[in-house]
């Protein structure tokens, strides 16, 4: 596999900007492998996503930041990120009771269908310590209290930062991180709420979507953000129910999409395809 | 095509039910040709739909249902309703100004697929006179205001009236009807609402849901209740979107499953396959 | 819970199943909790699942068979099996070398998402020892050449018929059984097949997919039977792709519904949901 | 709405193709409101489309396509094209005796969803001529017998050539249409199959979908090329189906896919969306 680096970035629309993106990977001798560009004329806001080969690129790896930051980021104002298919990103998951989430989650670890490091799995709950130890991943578990909050997190997020924790994935964590967790890692911790959001927003929708006789349900994977469920939308995906399901009917069938709904989340933002901007995502890919 | 009788009924779940049915069927010679039921375990009630042959059916037809209230109905405290596929149903429109749904129901009609009778198209806009002009099928409108809206009404229902009508299908009608209209018409008004209820409730769903910017929109299809969007639904679908699609095309793509949705309830409320019953529906079939 | 009887039953369609049917169960004092019929016109077959309480019921548990076979199923000649929801399945796993299958049976399985026994894995390959051994299953590695396989089924037949089998769920298994081993087991092996059969049926069918550049790719559940891919289908999905999807992303997305195609094919016959009759299922529920 | 130039571009993939694009558009003072490039690196061949507005451009409208040839295409062995959102495209519908498409595509038409001139209808039967009229347009009726086929497709080639036509749709049109025919509309005739191509190709696949017992069935939009149901598939659709759908019911829901699907290819065209090589398409938007 050749080595490729990524772009990700965006900014305010303006004149110039692809242009000037192409440019630096031309005159850089860089093979582009794919570039997607995309603007949102609603917000009037710019986003582009390229990857190229390095093997004959100009610039060394360890300087194409510092370079696109100087010739082309600043120029525009541009958030941006570049990365390189080469790293392994590490990745810590977050659990309570659920059990189908973890399971997949650590199935596409093991069997090596991602690959990533997961430096350790975080609880509010026991439950889990043995498939972790089973799957040979250090187990955390910090119970939490309306008391203990706001210390069991800073004993989290001292975990996470010496564990150099690229991503978090809360694979139905049933607590709600405070403000000051979420900051740490904005855009960064990945959290599947169980319905098609904004429909069934909050507790229990299970219940609330067997009750309404709604004849589809969801499952949504998104960004965490202070506002709970509120986060920006990274996928989506609905099964179709009926009459015949029972409320136990639901909860099976909705546990089939959630997983699979993280999974295609998780894996499109390990593979750099994912911009957020306020409320809303880019999914290229 | 042989003569069919329809049976749909809902009660309380009682001990024998079933078996008072078919009882009913199998004394009296009927040969069945599919039997459906149904207990909804947490409203802890029980729901039929049954069709025979009518051909060697002992009973004469026009006393059918006498005869079913009297040997099984009365004894469980059902309510029933006793169809003929033989008998041709005839549907009202109601239509406002956008046109992907008046369209798809008239081509329906016109070609035969649907054995219906549309008496007379509805409307408070005078846009589509000439289209059902076209398709040979009076028209009416009644222009809305808060001032007239009940004596247009009442003028509206008495023409339904006249007209002998059986179903209402709102095929994209802005207006909001009141409680005392839609209490002549119970179950027996259909609705799409451009959204997969109940996300995006209200006004402007598809401005609602390419703000939040979601992944997949729907529309649904509901019996019209005095509370606004919370009839029991009968039909969704989804179609998936991504930051690609514009507000225009959340649109575009919207006209294509309200429509699809629309046409898809209505089929199976003309082929007696849906029992409502409070806020929720079965649909057989 | 309730402990629950359960009729499958088929039949050539004749005048008065249903009644029979629903005689035995009133006159015997069941406590009916769904009933569903299904009358194939173009066969002319006669489809049945009642499930019904036993705790009222007249008839001990050991002999409803019996009385069941004596009073209804032979005036028909039915073909018919009732089981009860008390009983606890023996499943086995047959797997080759891809992960994805046999890690999601195992994870449902350990978490309790389903009731059943896996008394045994058998393998062809040595690949998924070590995961057996961790969710404490017994593994038998049965290697197959062209002039083996006889034996080796021979080998496999016998540990299945020790281990009193239920069911096996071949989860990505790559030998052809042959239809001697099929026969010990009709409808009683389910298969995964990596493509929305008939299309695609044979070798490779990501890579066939990809070249015929189709927008939708799908993977099949089926009972098998002595001809390939050809078996009655339990269950199918299909996911949406692009020609932004390389041949890598095919298997990627094609992996995620064949374990939940696979599991939910294996859902409903372990709840006695699917009848099979020559080429197509019944699947109710 | 702004005036837009759209580029449509593919050739062998080389270095620098998308710079010189770029650099084609930015030093000519274009504004890019779009630009999408996709490499099949299976094919090893570049795909690029590009919509810009031409409001400041420095090349005059009329000229476009030479400078772009030049300074572009030339270099690279381009196959090319550059429409302008401006242009008005020439549909000709042709069909035989199915409604459900032939419909459709009039109300769109006619409603005002696509801006597109249809300026006549070719049938191989009468049937629809009083639909044409209603929509008041020209219907030209050619049957076709084994011997008149040739001459029958000449005159359809003179009535098609005077009428300027960029786009064909066969909205169920029974009749193949020789290599002759189709060699005068490369990528430019869209035919719909009632069917997930490649299951089910040739006559009757509702049918052979029945019979095969499937739990998905599909519609496929494709270019039409000599080959039969072999052309580069532009949209696809599914829908499910069980056990209780008749063949009936197959035929029902499969017409409604049909018709949005076929929609969907379309419009994918009429935008310029849609690039075909070999057997594939790349549908960008």
């Amino acid at each position: 596999m050749k080595e490729t680096a990524i772009l990700l970035a965006h900014c305010k629309e303006q004149k110039g900007i692809l242009d000037s993106v192409t440019d630096f990977l031309s005159e850089n001798n860089a093979e582009t492998l794919r570039l997607q560009q995309h603007v949102d004329h609603q917000e009037n806001h710019f986003y582009i996503r390229a990857a190229w080969d390095l093997e004959n690129f100009n610039i060394p790896k360890e300087k194409v930041g510092e370079y696109f930051d100087t010739l082309v980021a600043k120029k525009f104002g541009m958030e941006w990120r570049i990365a390189f298919n080469s790293s392994v990103q590490r990745v810590a998951l977050m659990v309570s009771k659920y059990a189908h989430c973890i399971y997949d989650l650590l199935s596409r670890y093991e069997s090596g269908e991602w690959k990533i490091e997961i430096p350790l799995i975080i609880s509010n709950h026991e439950k889990f310590r043995g498939l972790a130890e089973k799957f040979g991943i250090p187990y955390y578990c910090f119970p939490i209290t309306k008391e203990n909050k706001h210390q069991q997190e800073a004993e989290e997020l001292k975990l996470l930062a010496e564990h150099n924790i690229d991503l978090i994935v809360l694979a139905r964590y049933m607590q709600v991180l405070t403000d000051d967790f979420v900051s740490h890692y904005r855009n960064r911790i990945i959290n599947i709420h169980h319905s098609s959001l904004p429909a069934f927003a909050g507790a229990n929708p299970y219940k609330a979507a067997y009750t309404r006789g709604v004849k589809f349900m969801g499952a949504t994977a998104h960004y965490v953000t202070p506002d709970l469920d509120e986060g920006p939308i990274i996928a989506q995906d609905v099964v179709s129910i009926s009459h015949r399901d029972s409320l136990a009917d639901l909860k099976r069938k909705g546990k089939d999409i959630e997983k699979v709904v993280l999974a295609k989340a998780v894996w499109s933002h390990l593979n750099y395809n994912v911009l957020a901007y306020k409320n809303k995502t880019v999914v290229f890919g």
